[in-house]
């Protein structure tokens, strides 16, 4: 049985604490690590904050290499690395490759942007008082930060973190999910043979008492956050002072116009649908079909269900395996039960085994449902008519919740609508909500977070503007 | 009778050679002014470099102030010189209105951008040669530029040289049409009131000797050019080492799809086909109509061209009215002749009067006839039917010139093939190719020019980078 | 006496509670106006809501034209409005007309910014799985605001919140300083005049319950606070979930060195101490100097600030005059106080007379006395000398603020230096803190504040990316 | 005896005409070759004009994939592919190396370049006409372009032009200079063997006849040309329309101040004056000594050019080797014998052995030798008292040339008057003008050239803009 240390301060490291870490799709242990305490973030507080100066001023053709070594290492070590994504979240084979190659794609970028830096050159002269004056504008780091990422996207989500903090030169300390921490842990390993100072970056789970403490302590100058909505609010409160980044769910919206291309919008939407089992922060939850269409899209979008191969996470024909737990999975049962209880049809799907939750369609449902009105983030999708496209836009925007919203149509106008209109962070035009490039500028408006991801977008959080007013 | 002193290095001066100017409509005489030579030029280029220094190093506060002089002044005495512009040049009063308007936005613009000079701070640190190096990219003016304009949009094409010259700190000396001379000699005197430097701008219309020496004295940094592609393209082969801008003409193509909004495709297609007797460097000339929706279109197009006011220019109900000269509408006449003679057929117009030129419609042409292949720059417009909206584009493409083209459609696929395939510098979507807002990036490829206006991309091309290296 | 009615939802109104405004130099009533509580607010909130939509889609010519229309009547009212200025803020005339020539300057910039909003188009084509993928970027106006906007730039302050809220298309609530609202309600009635929407922006002070729903209000999505740190920082935490801006105060450092040009250095720092009583965030408030010029300077500075006239703030030739109440000159006077009981030396200054306090100079104060390590917000500089540059710096640095820092050299090293490693927002090479032009990035780290003002950076914290993802 | 195929539409040719290639240094042969003709030139035309579609539609990932594949390569081939520049070049191996990293460089910040080509999102409401308008900007390959490049840098300068073209997605045929063509035919070996479109790139020495053709052949849109500037700005009159960017030569000046750090100075000097024996555009040529330290830094700069090792170029020990041909040596020996004649001194050097030149100090040099006025390319360099800053940057300037310029002071009013006032494209702060990195602009002003290369200039040099006006 595999044993993974916790790496901290640039040294890898056990603790009392035990962690197993079990494949939630039949509970065998992966391997096991360790839970950390506040002893263990504190020696790692201490070794980023000595190596903060140093980090700060790493000039970019050295940051660009360390990244680049990482990006060689995920490379080599691409199979090896989905097998335990796969195993510790459940998550099928071929979205665990599918991470990994995003990673890489991550850390390519912060590479590249690690030499590109934000900096402005401006004219003051535009009063007299500015007369032969000029600005530079150069960006610094904030300096040591926290991040916090989820099982969902177990590397991917923790590399929009680590790899802009190294781009920008701030230290970090990530705290992975309890759930699924092996995959950051092999990154630790990757990360501890290149270049990078040695406790720039630290990664470990904790116990809740240090947990709370990257958000409190005012040694953190960001907190930098991926996960639920109601934990990441109750942080940017007790952040205080810190600079606070969340990036939160959503119930994402759908919508299939009739003339869009609609094989594609069917394909698309399985996969937005039931990818991971639903459980992805821009999940296909409600969809929204022109009535025109609707009878034979919901026909042929239950077929395409029906057709799904459940099955263990690392058998490459398997499209659904479990939920993350049996307390999600039972979460997600009773909310599909109490729409049902409530008038909603349900059209495929509905039943529990342990933690695995079938590909489960609704329609006739409401507003006021769970599985309409909060984050489902399971494999549960509702599905309903419209009759006019503006009437569509409002029903996506009768949510708390912001994200992404896909929108199939090939009309223009729909099109314009659609951005202009749609209270969300980013419009997937002939596309699902859940997709993304990693590039991209990635976040929610409304209760979906705060701040953006996307690299270029994590940098600019990441640094702090400092003007220089020169006479010349 | 009113009489125009020329503008030469800040002062108002007379010549030998008088040149009346006459209103195109019914030859009367408007105003007399002067015809410059070489000592005339001699004098502006020498008091243009005498300032030279002085304007480069204007701080933009007062760039600003002496810009924005201008936009008051031209407020204020709007009807006026629409009035004068109409008459010069036989442009129907309420499109010489729109023109005072636009030159109006195109000095606001200049006025804002000049305070937003281009500056660049960039990383150098991506290889250890260039470890603690930072580079500060700064745009200097080139300095003295010539400026030759045209007739067909006295005020607003010369604006587009002069306003940049003053926003950048380069100083100009503008040849306007000798048919169109007065609107801008209007313009000088607003502009001496100024605090710009005397001798920054001249303007005056020149004999064909020092018209030349514009284009080939080496003192010269800049020519910025607009007018025909064959007198442009020599130019640009005389300038030698100076920066040649170069605004030439085209054969416009417009498309117009069934998905689109028709009724406002037949009421944009007759101001893009006729105002200003298509004497506009993007006259909508070649118009490719669905075959489903053609009947309809030509029936409603020849019902709109029929009901356009002829008349004198000053006249507000007056649509079209003469054409600059008898020359160029016996020009358009033989074209149109020569069209019908291969088999084209005339739907409307085709009549010639003195120097009026009917609104002509013509169809059953080909890529042959020069009313197809060449900038017809009159009244005159083809109408064609297409069954397959690529073979449309390729029709557009089918020329020597590509300035801008329209497009009609609210389908999407349209829209991305037409801004993908088309070869032209604009493509603008559901409306016709004479839509120019003056902050765009304006300007042709193939036979139809090089370089950009539109006030900013103006500016980059009459400014040059030079960079500091500093190590920090 | 003049009674001024607050601006609240389009409207002029009265309310039960009257607010006497009063002269901090002789305690004259100078206007009256009223205290706005919980009802006002929520009429305030409604109709700001009521206008959102219309606020958020004005185009740019009508943003430009609203901000424009304000700009021409704060030049035609100038006099006037510094003599409101002047009266409830004991600022000396000299500098309250200053002030409004700034609040031209932020209107202007924010009027061309108003064309300006940031957009970007980003290729996604750098993953397979973007391929003929690209996205838009388009940035749109958070929507209804809370401003909190202090008594020493009762004018300047506030437009740098509502001249960018303007320009985005937010709507904003601005409760000025109790103390000094009467220059914000001149800008109500000229605001009022315009063509914005009403209910946009409302004005009015308030009493302390409602100021507090300011800040905890849910339907506000972004509070903007100029302020003191204490008040600041707690505010950001009761604001949950909404964004927002804190520009803090400090205690800025100024370094002087041998280099420089010394005359110009004296005459600086005696405007960077001592205008307006030193009441201003970025007030020079310790200066150190190279030892070889020390003495020199010391001695220069004494006789400078001996100099400065006191007197009434209308007298054009006032120097000097009240601080903005007693409470605060009694605190003023106890901290000079308590650094003389522990060893400072009082060069200058030290008297209190009612809400005047003198000019005054300390030396051979350490950092823990109030007057170094606090917020001075009073007439009260600290010199001392220093052997290395380097050590400079980190005396400057040695506080809990970091807003600007001044230094004069004519040393490359020396610039190179205090730009990278002073902990501010700002260096001014060659002039004081105190310096600042509208359209610079403004704002401070440390517990100086977060977010920047400055026009363009106010813009981009008060407007939320939106991207559209499109196959091409 | 290794023979090189040059590498034409895809493939690896003879020809009837054997070029070989000789080591400037002992005459030995290095390598056969083919020079190429009109047929040759013919089939690669052909077959880049085939490939231009699909160039032009490259998904960034690819065009990424394909630059680092050429990086990969460069990188595993780097000592053999030095040698081989050096022994065509006579280049010292220690800068042959150097070259070879460069052009790493530049293929890699291509290779970055290529995801993050130009698009700008604009507003187009400024205006009522362009209301509810927007402006899409895109930038196109301009298409099949000519490259010249020199026999000094042989590798790194057509790199400049081959790396920007495979980046925007333009095709190119690059002529190599005929004594030096052998690092790029290695170069093509390496290109082919990537997924490159074959024919995009062809890289063959020609006859003048062919040479003759890249210039005024009309199917080329692009003339990208390094080499002298007689030649150049000949080709750009007859480039006739296409766009011509050409980088030229100089006579760089440095200017040395009493501040600077001298003994890095002297050092950077030497290898500004020497290294590859001068023949670098940017050779230090003209160094102007402020008067109090002249003395001290001729004895030195005469010492240190005295200790350089002259030897074979393959011997890690060689400072320094021969010139390209003899004809170049004697060249240079003229033009220092002439300066000598009227009045120069001779501080070290002057005398020619074959094709190897001498390390060559002169002082009491003026403005009309040869040596002074015109492009040395060679190593010799003047050396020149001056008293007053402002008159050493007009000697600077004194000159028909305009590339960049170094200067070494540690005062900040200095480097300001060189960074406004030196017309050059660069001025190089506390190094010599011969310092470049391959992501700065980099070319000159005055006869010295037009446009920039440094990657991200080159590559909006390649590309033209198309906007897409849409209503929303």
């Amino acid at each position: 049985m595999k044993n993974y240390k916790i790496y901290c301060g640039g040294e890898f490291l056990e603790t009392k604490t035990i962690l197993e870490v079990r494949n939630p799709y039949d509970n065998t242990l992966v391997a096991t690590t360790y839970l950390a305490g506040k002893d263990i973030l504190e020696l790692a507080i201490d070794k980023a904050l000595q190596v903060e100066k140093e980090c700060q001023e790493l000039p970019s053709y050295v940051k660009y290499r360390i990244l680049m070594q990482i990006v060689h290492q995920l490379i080599s070590k691409k199979k090896k690395l989905a097998e335990i994504l796969s195993l510790e979240s459940a998550k099928p084979i071929k979205y665990a490759l599918g991470e990994i190659d995003r990673a890489i794609q991550t850390f390519t970028i912060a590479a590249e942007e690690s030499k590109r830096l934000p900096k402005e050159y401006i004219s003051l002269d535009l009063t007299a008082a500015g007369n032969r004056k000029e600005g530079f504008v150069k960006y610094f780091p904030l300096g040591l930060s926290a991040g916090i990422s989820p099982f969902n996207f177990p590397m991917n989500l923790a590399v929009h973190k680590i790899a802009p903090a190294i781009a920008t030169g701030c230290s970090m300390i990530l705290k992975p999910s309890r759930s699924t921490p092996l995959s950051t842990l092999e990154l630790a390993m990757i990360i501890d043979e290149t270049d990078l100072p040695k406790g720039a970056i630290s990664i470990f789970p904790m116990d809740r008492q240090s947990g709370n403490q990257l958000v409190t302590d005012e040694r953190f100058k960001l907190l930098t956050f991926t996960g639920s909505p109601e934990v990441g609010w109750k942080m940017r409160t007790d952040a205080k002072k810190k600079k606070t980044i969340l990036e939160l769910g959503g119930n994402a919206g759908v919508i299939i116009a009739k003339t869009c291309d609609f094989d594609m919008a069917v394909k698309r939407c399985l996969m937005g649908a039931f990818a991971y089992s639903g459980q992805v922060c821009i999940h296909a939850q409600r969809i929204y079909v022109e009535k025109e269409i609707f009878e034979e899209f919901k026909e042929k979008f239950i077929a395409g269900a029906r057709a799904l191969k459940a099955g263990h996470p690392l058998d490459t024909n398997t499209d659904i395996s479990s939920m993350i737990d049996e307390g999600n999975a039972i979460r997600v049962e009773e909310w599909v039960q109490e729409a049902v209880n409530q008038g909603a049809e349900l059209l495929i799907g509905g039943k529990r085994d342990g933690s695995y939750y079938e590909p489960t369609v609704l329609t006739n449902t409401n507003e006021k449902m769970k599985v309409s009105s909060l984050e489902v983030f399971g494999p549960v999708v509702t599905l309903e008519p419209y009759s006019d496209f503006d009437d569509a836009v409002k029903q996506v925007n009768n949510s708390n919740y912001g994200l992404q919203a896909g929108v199939f149509t090939n009309n223009i106008m729909e099109m314009d609508l659609a951005f202009n209109e749609l209270d969300v962070g980013g419009v997937i035009l002939n596309d699902v909500p859940t997709f993304r490039v990693d590039n991209m500028p990635y976040g929610g408006v409304k209760d979906s977070g705060m701040g953006r991801e996307g690299v270029k977008y994590a940098i600019r959080d990441m640094m702090e503007a400092k003007v220089l007013v020169k006479p010349y």
